[in-house]
């Protein structure tokens, strides 16, 4: 096997680990909380129904917006998964994962490893149209969870509808459609008793 | 809620349960079988690394690759998983997940279901370019997977080389770096024990 195809299933193999890391919201039948691979595949899935309500489509790229979604929460192998709402975790998540996608984007051929890192950034920074609806897809995904299950994790955290406004203030640069969402969500979740 | 968006929030939420289908084959640390979920997002990671190998690329758009590969496990949420192996089972494997694509993809609007039931088609019937490439690439992962790890899904069913050749034919029609890879990873196995 030549060394390129070699460092990309190398790659593909560490990524396998992404199914064993546990984010804090649970599945909607309250089984069992999510882990990042699959929590991803089903943003991908918003991604690609909710792209009709984007405002700005001849400034976006959806194939570079699935890219982004796709390999962004490879950083939590090495880094784990932050939930959102911590205050304190969150201070240095950015530092932490940065060394994180350093170390498991160089494990790809050089070209490719620096394509997923620049894509990593985009997303992270949150600046690009691109990133800005990424984002707000990533954003939204676990509020339908919390609002259409028991909402376990925000009952556990003691999280108040100011507090999910607050700290997902990215969705208010994203498509409307999606800020309308996040409202309705929040209030059906504060009828449920799943927000505070 | 307008109905658009509520049909669509419908199909996001019912999509969740994709993460309790369960494929016989193991993660690379063999601590649990496979969520289909988390396939789906692994194998569209691989199809974005690998591209770059497909020979025919003025025939191909990685987008609509990519979408193929998003949705087309989603009949397992109705059909379960069929183990490629199992010859029983594949028999009315088409017509049962024909049952359950026409089902699962008529929640979502009249315009976008009829789009995804139509990559679902596409995909199954494994003759366009796109749907060669992410056939090859959806069937080259769990050879992957088996390989790297103990191969205990192969070893249960004492799966053979030939079995596995005879079965994947479809890599045959793929890029020839996926047929090269699909060559060395049997021998791999054989060589393990992993493949009789």
């Amino acid at each position: 096997m030549e060394r390129r195809v070699k460092q990309q299933i190398a790659f593909i193999l560490e990524a396998d680990k992404l199914k064993n890391v546990i984010r804090r919201n649970y599945l909607t039948d309250d089984s069992r909380r999510e882990n990042t691979a699959e929590h991803t595949w089903h943003t991908t899935l918003m991604a690609l129904l909710l792209f009709d309500y984007a405002e700005n489509r001849e400034e976006l790229d959806l194939l570079h917006i699935i890219r982004m979604i796709t390999i962004h929460d490879l950083v939590e192998i090495e880094a784990g998964d932050t939930f959102i709402f911590d205050e304190e975790a969150n201070r240095n998540k950015f530092g932490r994962e940065n060394q994180a996608a350093k170390k498991i984007f160089s494990m790809l051929p050089y070209d490719q490893g620096k394509e997923y890192y620049d894509l990593w950034l985009e997303f992270e920074k949150e600046e690009t149209p691109n990133a800005i609806f990424a984002a707000s897809v990533d954003k939204i995904m676990p509020v339908l969870l919390n609002t259409r299950s028991k909402g376990t994790s925000w009952r556990e955290a003691e999280i108040t509808a100011d507090k999910v406004f607050n700290t997902l203030k990215i969705i208010g640069k994203g498509p409307k459609k999606i800020q309308e969402l996040l409202k309705e969500l929040v209030k059906e979740s504060r009828e449920k008793g799943n927000l505070m």
